[in-house]
Parts: C-alpha cells; sequence; structure tokens
C-alpha cells in the first residue's frame, strides 16, 4: 500500500512492453543464462560483516522506528526520550503480518527507568496464603513445564489521543508476541493455596516498586510467569528477565521485572496504581479487566498517500480480550456498508490477527472503518454506543485523559481525500454524530 | 534447564529460610511497603538512549549469536564470515518457544554474497507460458492479496555432521517464522497459464543467479512471494525485498532476492543446481522434495551441563514437510521406551512445534532422543531404518556429504554421562548399531 504504479490498465502496459523483450526466448534459455556472467554482478551489501552474520540485521532501506512518547499521555511526540520513562509506540502502519517485532513493540515504563537486572541474581518469590513460600532462581524456572503463546499486549491507555495524524498515534499501544513462560498455575499448585486465597499480588523490581492485583481465577488459568519473548529472552524494556503475561488483560496487569508473587485474599491497592491507574470517575472502577473487541486499519491510514485510483487492500489489524476474532468487516462508505474481511494468517485467540480487503479506490472521497466479532459474539462498538454506554457526551469522551478512561475501543475512521491523502476521519468534537450505529 | 540449584529437597529448604524472614507480615504490608522508599531503587540499564528506545535491543546479559560457517560443509566453524558466503547456523540450544529470532535464524548464502537491492528499483517478473507477462513493482505486490503463516526453513544440508557436538551444529539449518507474501497463486492467475505449464522457475537478484524449479502443484498451492518475515521487511540475508517460501521443501527452493518467475513445462538445472545440489548419485535423485518428519531435543543438549541429579525438562523441537506434528515422543533409554511429549505452544503445519517432557534425573548415565509423528501417520526413523531405506552402511551414512545426501531425518540421541556432561550419543561410525527399531 505504498506510493508508485497501480492501475490495471498501467500493470498491463508495463507488461506489454516487457513481453516484447523477453517473452519469447527458448525455456531453457534463462537455465544457461544463469550460468554466464553475461551480466555484471550486483553490489553486495556490507551485511558480510562478522557482526552482522553473527546477529542480523535490517537492510538500510528499511528505517522503521518506534514512535516515542513525552512524559505525559499528551499528543505530542517528544523527539528525546525521558530517562525515567523511556516509553515508545508501535509503528503499526509499519508492521506486516501479526508478529510485532520485539524491537517495535511499544514499552511504557513507569517513572523508575528501565532496571539492569542480572539474571543469575534475579529469583522469583511466591508467598502469602500458601502451605509453602518458596523462591525460584531463573535456572529452577527453567526447569519446569511452559508453555508458549501468541497473544497481544495492549496499555489500557491505548487510544491515547483518538484524534491522532497517524495509526501509531491512535493506537499504538499494543503489540503482539509469542511469550513462553512457566504457567502460573503450576507455582501456585507447587506452593499450595491456602482456604481464603481469592487474589494475588504481582510486583516488580523496578524503583516503583509497581504491584497489580489479579484475580486467583485468572492467575489459575492462562496467566504466565514469562521469560522468552519471539524466541530470546524478554528483552530490557519488556521486563528482562521475567514478567508476567496476563492474556487479554490491560497491560498494566503484565508486571514486568517480576520478583515476587504473593497471595492474598482481595485485591490491594498499591501506591503505583492508586494514584496513576485509577480515577474517582466510578465509571471506570469497573470489574471488567478484558479488552473488549477492538480493530483499527494500519493501511491506508493517517498521514499515508494513496498514489492514484487504483486496486488496493485495506488492511488492518484485529484483536479481542474475550478470545478469538471470529469476523472483520470493513467499511468504505463511514459504516452505512460492511463487507467482511479475509484474516490473512494466524487466528488465535487474544492474537493480533491481519484482515485485508480487495479495494478499488475510485477517486472519489471514501471513509474507511473497520470492526471486529469476536468468538464471544461481541461486536467493536461505533462512537455513540461507546458514548451511550459510559453516557459521556463525544466532547466528554474527547475530554477525558484517555489512560484514564481506557479501553476505548469504538471504531477508527480513515478519510481518503479526492488527492488521496488520508486523515483522521473522526468528526470534530463539536460535532455530534450518532450514525454509525 | 541451566546451571544452578534444583531438587526439590533443596527448593524446600530454601523456601524455608525465605518463609521464617518474610512471610508473616500482614497483607497489606506489600502495598504499604511499595509505596514507600524504604530501600535503593535498582540500577538502571543504559537502555534510555535514544536509539535504544527507538528500536529495542536485549539486555547486556543476553550474548547469543548464530554460528558461523565455513566456505566448505565441513565440521568446523571458522571465526571469520567468508565475504562470499557468509553463512550462519541458528544457536537451536539457546531457542526459547518455536520463533526464531530473525536475527538468529540460519542463513545459506551461495558464493556470491547478498545483494544490495533498492526496493524502489526492484521488480518481479513473471513470464514463459502464461497469457500476459507481467511485471510487479514491490509497491504494486503490497497492494495484492497476501497470506502471513508461521513455518520451518530448512537447508537440504541440515545435519552437515550428524556428530558435531552441539545442537546448533547437528541441526542448526533450520529456523521458524512468520512470513507474508502474496501466494503465487495469485500472481500466477493474474498472468494466466497456458496449456502444458507444468512447472515454474524462480530466479534470484544474486550474481550467482540462483534457480530453482518448483512443480506447478505446488506452485498454485501455498507457496508465498514473501515480502515480510516476524513482522518487518525480510532481512537482506533472507532475500531483501523479496523470497519465495514453499513450505516444507527444501531450503533451496526458498529462492532469495526474488526477481523472476518463469512458468515453464518441465523442470531445467541450472548452473546452480547441476553443480551444488544434485549428486550422481541415483538414490537422491528422488521424486520427494518435502521434508519428512524431524525433531531433535535441544536441551540438554551436546556440550550442556546438568549440574546435579535432580527434576528437568527435556525439550525440543520437533517439524515435519508432511503438515502438522500429530505426537512427539521422548525416550531416557536410548530408545527403547518412549513416553509422550507436551507439545507447549502453536502447533501449527509445517511449523517448529516446542515439545517438552518432565524428567527427573537419577544421577545415572542416560540417553535421551526424540521421535516425531506428523499428521500424516509419517514417523521419523532410527539410524538403522534410515540406512536400510538408502540401503547404504553407517559408515557410508556418515562418510557421505551430508548436504548431497539431504533429509537426515534419522533420531539424534544426546548422552548424559555420569558427571552430568552431554554429548553427541551417535555411536562411532565403525560400530555396527541395529537396536532403536
Amino acid at each position: 500500500m505504498r506510493d508508485m504504479q497501480p492501475s490495471r490498465r498501467r500493470f498491463l502496459k508495463k507488461s506489454a512492453a516487457v513481453a516484447g523483450v523477453v517473452a519469447s526466448p527458448p525455456a531453457l534459455a534463462l537455465a544457461a543464462e544463469s550460468a554466464s556472467a553475461e551480466s555484471l554482478p550486483p553490489a553486495v551489501v556490507d551485511n558480510n560483516s562478522l557482526e552482522s552474520v553473527l546477529y542480523g540485521q535490517r537492510s538500510r532501506f528499511v528505517t522503521t522506528t518506534r514512535e516515542i512518547e513525552g512524559r505525559s499521555h499528551n499528543t505530542t511526540p517528544t523527539t528525546r526520550p525521558n530517562p525515567q520513562r523511556p516509553s515508545a509506540r508501535t509503528p503499526l502502519a509499519e508492521l506486516i503480518g501479526t508478529i510485532t517485532p520485539t524491537s517495535l513493540h511499544f514499552t511504557t515504563q513507569h517513572y523508575y527507568g528501565i532496571p539492569d537486572i542480572n539474571p543469575d541474581e534475579h529469583s522469583l518469590m511466591v508467598e502469602g496464603m500458601v502451605d509453602r513460600p518458596l523462591v525460584f532462581t531463573m535456572d529452577e524456572l527453567r526447569r519446569l513445564p511452559f508453555v508458549s503463546r501468541i497473544c497481544f499486549l495492549e496499555c489500557i491507555g491505548n487510544r491515547p489521543n483518538p484524534r491522532a495524524t497517524t495509526v501509531a498515534g491512535t493506537h499504538g499501544r499494543t503489540g503482539c508476541s509469542e511469550w513462553t513462560g512457566v504457567p502460573l498455575s503450576v507455582l501456585l499448585r507447587e506452593a499450595g493455596l491456602k482456604n481464603g486465597a481469592h487474589w494475588i499480588i504481582a510486583e516488580s523490581s523496578d524503583g516503583g516498586r509497581h504491584t497489580k492485583s489479579v484475580p486467583l481465577a485468572k492467575a489459575l488459568d492462562d496467566v504466565l510467569v514469562a521469560y522468552g519473548q519471539n524466541g530470546e529472552p524478554v528483552r530490557p524494556d519488556h521486563g528482562y528477565p521475567l514478567r508476567l503475561v496476563v492474556p487479554g488483560f490491560e497491560g498494566v496487569y503484565n508486571v514486568k521485572w517480576l520478583r515476587r508473587i504473593k497471595v492474598v485474599d482481595q485485591p490491594y491497592l498499591s501506591f503505583q496504581e492508586h494514584s496513576r491507574f485509577l480515577t474517582p470517575n466510578p465509571k471506570t472502577q469497573r470489574d471488567s479487566y478484558d479488552f473488549g473487541p477492538n480493530s483499527v486499519i494500519t493501511a491506508p491510514s493517517g498521514s499515508q498517500q494513496l498514489p492514484e485510483p487504483g486496486s488496493y487492500v485495506i488492511t488492518g489489524l484485529a484483536w479481542s480480550g474475550g478470545g478469538t476474532v471470529r469476523k472483520v468487516e470493513v467499511s468504505t462508505d463511514g459504516g452505512q456498508t460492511y463487507q467482511e474481511a479475509q484474516l490473512a494468517g494466524p487466528v488465535l485467540p487474544k492474537a493480533h490477527t491481519r484482515f485485508y480487503l480487495p479495494w478499488r479506490w475510485s477517486g472519489e472521497e471514501a471513509v474507511l472503518q473497520s470492526r471486529c466479532l469476536d468468538e464471544k459474539g461481541q461486536l467493536q462498538p461505533t462512537e455513540a454506543e461507546y458514548a451511550r454506554y459510559w453516557n459521556l457526551t463525544r466532547a466528554q469522551l474527547y475530554g477525558t485523559i484517555q489512560s484514564q478512561l481506557g479501553h476505548c475501543n469504538w471504531l477508527q475512521p480513515w478519510k481518503v481525500g479526492l488527492d488521496g491523502t488520508v486523515t483522521n476521519g473522526l468528526a470534530p468534537t463539536d460535532v455530534v454524530v450518532d450514525v454509525h450505529g
């Protein structure tokens, strides 16, 4: 979905020219030609260095990076990271497929930087309402049963600025990796749960001792104590050497630099949680931890440019904390009509799922948006449905600090202009919109 | 499966000590403690640099690299890459889960280095026995329907030295990625196939114009013209910007730096193929291109060390060109008895599949080996079965250049010594072994 060429007409014109030049040689010529040195060999990249053979590198033509965030959840990315909070968003528009390259996976730090942990000195304590408090070294954890699963992580504060100009700005606080680790249930069973145990508290090694309460039922279900991400050890900015992975739940549950699991009777609010992740608004103190169904078109998306009318694929990502994506539908007319999209790759529970829809752009204005239906039958809401559910006006919706509102999974429209420019299609906040339902 | 600790007894001893210190404080103490600055914050890694926030990096404690190969298929890794052939093996023993990190994925170059291709100047030609020869720019390819799939690649010359000391040495020419690209069937249908078309020839942009014939039935089945690997553009040493991915077939089919697809009537042997990938031995000129069922234990594996008797997991990878891995069995007594292993993660067709088996090492000698059963009912052969099939003696088996023999999927035993050292368990070639069948 890039610059150059495109209409079928131009395809054929080009092809005809090619046909005139090379279509006729006898079939064997190709093989013969291959053996000859008739043409100069192509230039060779400087990827023969010892370093790049030992640990492969990208092409010099590939320069995609994460988008750095500033200290606050504001809308203007800064150009320098905050040393205490080097957070950055996934460049969703540049992703291919469903796996987020670890180097491009969003990361959010909470004011205390990234701890420098020697894995030989790190351990995990399991204590509280258990029969046998236990301590596991990293080596011991690696000698226990384990699970690998591909799933998304998402910051509760994703959609930090629904009116941002790019999809990294609107939705860049999500990523999808293969996580590998020990099921937390294995550790809890080893320790033995006492009567009355209903929650666990997971605690980080970071300077702020970030903690999070997780319902025991979830902890015994599919939570991982993960040491691997996309085939290698979890990276420092993702929790090296150990993090909790709580599939489908808000990102804040996925405690990094994990050092302690305490089994308790009820949820406890740590200072970190209380001060940064709860708002006095009772609407946000809800019982739901799973993210609802979500999706966003990544191409064409904001600030991209369609070079000319013609054939395209509309593509994007869909995901749901509720399980597997059952269906994605795409509208090119702002929600008046929808067509079912193709799911392009692995369709796994609680994982980013890539979709696409072939589309012929006529050159007229178009508004592109997608909606996700998950295996529970949950349908991604329109903006109006979302606002009604929380009893918020549009102005309130966009005036709220998104990280406190959370779960901002209403549809994201992208508007294609007559000149092919793509812009955020959300209406201004002073406009009452209730047509997508 | 690393150094330190481990018997259950020592587990409990340690845990008891911990319990004495921290098991008693009231539950709320954890939360209160979190808010205080009672302890010094941990050291912060130097991952706050602009560079590492833009494109994430590994922990300084993680230094795994690929293993560089020399010019020839010999057994001694050189320490410096050959500029024309910077090939390297996957460090299988260090992988976690099923995805091979792209930077660690094996790569094999054929004497002409890695072409330095500007994607804006690259195109793919589809010609030969077609109605409409076509040329696609990279941008045009990105505007066509696509598929993402996770699958393994493997060099036909994997098992270059079955007697190597490490699993990277014995099996390191395989890797598993999420590949994304246009189904070749889409391009061939767009071009229109003429009567009599039965094969395609795929041609590389490299200095040697590497080419490979692929049966048309396979080309129309699941072959991809791939531009994406693990979420980002294919890397230069994997074919940037475009490569063929032929799931389940020998690696040599997966033509890198792809520039031309020619539809033909029969297979043709290019100079490259003829000189390097065929042997006069008629036994290897067979009709099967799919890799058979294979598996190997990656831990404990050669040159690792078990610190002491106790609880471990035996883990490894299984895969088959025949489809999905149905079952993996592990023996700890050299094949006399087997137990079914757990499959730890995504079980996808023609993909690496992670397995593990909890195992208590008594301190006695043990011989660990795994065998894979695929969805077609194909069982990974023992060495004796393999030798019988090809009518080779053991001496011949190990005397043959592996890259010409190919498909060396017989079982790999690792021997655990009384001192916990792990060595290659294949018997010397002058010993007649026929007991694993």
